[in-house]
């Protein structure tokens, strides 16, 4: 290799080692759950995205391995040449039941879903509108399209119209995550929506964090806000609540029939995997059949930020089971959950890049797993730590 | 929606439709294999990537079905996260020894591993030479990195060097596919291989119709040439011969190192599913283990190919087991696999633009899984078709 790229990486690896922004992987010795195995000890989970405990549910896992007997391990092919299995169509049918939708199209992941879509509709002489603290993968998709973009402040409508209106363009599509993942703040999508009206724009939510979470059993940040029908595009993850892999576009008939045509991801990436879907069509008629972990999940989510709040911590402006203990410095913040980990709670410290200087943080990734009992435990470390600190 | 952009949908896919375009989408109601089930009925597959059969190989589904008892369906999390397992650890180590390279890392699918490690090592002032014919996910990775793009000619080496003779850049990275997947030619690597050195350029070769079928138990096109070592980046992909679905890279420990901390769809998107790590796992221990059904892949090529040259058909210039058969007028080509599908052969026509105009072909995906007897039968059919057409 390259000797001149060899000593730049290696100077990049030193330099993230010394910010502090060097990522040290954890590896889980156990499935997902309210408690994992890492360096052979059980540590209480507040780090993943697995809000209704699907990840190792055993619905979702016997409707996997029955999969892999009927179906094999692979699709094969790519969806458009000999990929697609009647188990895709299955739950692109039942996932546009379950969203209220006329229809579904899945991916390999939610990321995808948004290389997928935004590229397909949007290109040279169109401008997307986009929140400054969209998710990765909007940012890439946007990209990828070719058009203008133009960000408005997080969340700020006065500064959302400011952007539109001094828009001249062929399209216009307001681009935004549902609930934003390092905050736990939700998307004013009803007056997005109302802009998007007044300038004849589309608007695209990228759902992830809000599918299983928002809206009656967890339909959905739209479901939520009751605006059935008046949002363009959803882009929805399986792999958070709905505890698999994999993501999808929900819309109308002929925006899916379009993307089966020209979506890349699509037509150049292989179709996801038997076990994989079959165990997302599990989640969702799951769901479909009561909310009881949803309910659960925000009961734990409301008790926990509760006695939070209650010894004095800062949970920030979250609405959602999304729980940042704000801490400031990114030095703090690390030695916090080095602190829990040695306790017995794994619980991440993000700082900058990943949030704005002197806003470092512990987030608390709250499961409908959690007994009372974990939850309390982890309240008594935080508070033993938070004094040794002197946070609180 | 947007009134106008419902229109414009509808005007494309009227267009496609009208030109010959339309991808309509069969769905397979059996697992992939020697033959498959589509409409209720048994169609010889000759469409599938699954050239040794593992997309349904009982240790495979063993492999994953264990997976799931032991680990979940679902990861949880991005890698760097909580969604790293001690499978993800023990694939990525195995891959390394498999191909005979100081590390791995492993993606959601071949695609995002291109958009991986294009982005993350590449960028402004930068320049990447790429083959006129490389896959779709080279073309995104390289426009996601913002490095120029500069193209030459299909596997000439000549125009290679024209083009890199005439740059003057920080970085240069050549990329090429190893296999490409509808002609079944393989790049002239040993040749790049030379003339990166000539120019310090970097080589990447994305191995994903090369992995399980060329060199000593298909590790892939490095072993093929013997090229271990002299290749900076190998992209692999498991949907195609490994028959499951992810991606990988392959290179040196400090590229993997610089890839955990960099490469977006590794930091943004979820880990796949224990049941996919698993299988891949079992796929690859079973090629460690012998290299039969590489053979066998080889031997059912080579008897397929003889016999359409005995025929009179033109197979191109396929030196793997993609045999494309020429047939030159797309309508004639829609025809051709209409009436094969009708005979009880599902094989899919390739027209322009996924091909130059007037090299439309029958492509056929040879497989380990056909028996003597299957392909006997297609060549019958491809006979009888052949001449009702007046192709032979």
């Amino acid at each position: 290799m390259n000797k001149e790229f060899q000593e730049y990486m290696q100077k990049e690896l030193v330099e993230l080692k010394e910010s502090g922004n060097f990522n040290s992987i954890r590896t889980l010795e156990s499935p997902q759950g309210a408690w994992v195995e890492i360096e052979g000890k059980e540590k209480l989970n507040f780090s993943s995205n697995n809000y209704l405990g699907l990840a190792n549910h055993s619905e979702l896992s016997k409707a996997a391995q029955k999969a892999i007997d009927e179906f094999g391990v692979g699709p094969g092919a790519v969806r458009t040449i000999a990929g697609t299995m009647s188990l895709h169509d299955d739950l692109e049918e039942k996932l546009a039941n379950f969203k209220k939708v006329e229809s579904t199209l899945t991916f390999q992941s939610g990321f995808n879903a948004n290389l997928a879509v935004i590229p397909a509709i949007m290109s040279k002489g169109d401008v997307i509108v986009s929140d400054e603290l969209n998710h990765a993968s909007i940012i890439d998709g946007c990209r990828l399209s070719k058009a203008e973009i133009k960000v408005y402040k997080h969340g700020d409508m006065e500064s959302l119209r400011e952007v539109l209106s001094g828009i001249d363009a062929n399209r216009i599509l307001i681009a935004t995550d549902g609930v934003f993942s390092m905050d736990g703040d939700i998307a004013p999508l009803p007056e997005i929506v109302k802009l998007a009206k007044e300038y004849n724009a589309m608007v695209l939510v990228d759902d992830a964090h809000g599918e299983g979470v928002l809206g009656s059993h967890g339909r959905g940040i739209v479901d939520h806000f009751e605006l059935h029908g008046e949002v363009d595009i959803e882009v929805g993850t399986f792999s958070k609540a709905f505890g698999t892999v994999g993501g999808c576009i929900a819309g109308s008939e002929i925006l899916i029939d379009y993307l089966k045509q020209k979506a890349r991801p699509f037509l150049f990436s292989s179709a996801v995997t038997p076990a994989d879907i079959a165990a997302t069509i599990a989640a969702v008629e799951l769901l479909e059949k009561d909310d009881n972990l949803v309910q659960q999940l925000w009961n734990n989510a409301q008790f926990f930020q509760d006695s939070m709040k209650d010894l004095g911590f800062d949970v920030g402006k979250t609405e959602t089971p999304i729980t940042p203990v704000m801490i400031g410095d990114a030095g703090e913040a690390r030695k916090f959950s080095d602190r829990l980990f040695e306790e017995g709670i794994f619980a991440q410290a993000l700082g900058f890049p990943t949030v704005p200087r002197g806003k470092a943080r512990i987030r608390v990734m709250i499961s409908a797993t959690h007994e009372k009992d974990d939850l309390e435990f982890a309240i008594d470390k935080f508070k033993k730590i938070g004094k040794e600190l002197e946070i609180i």
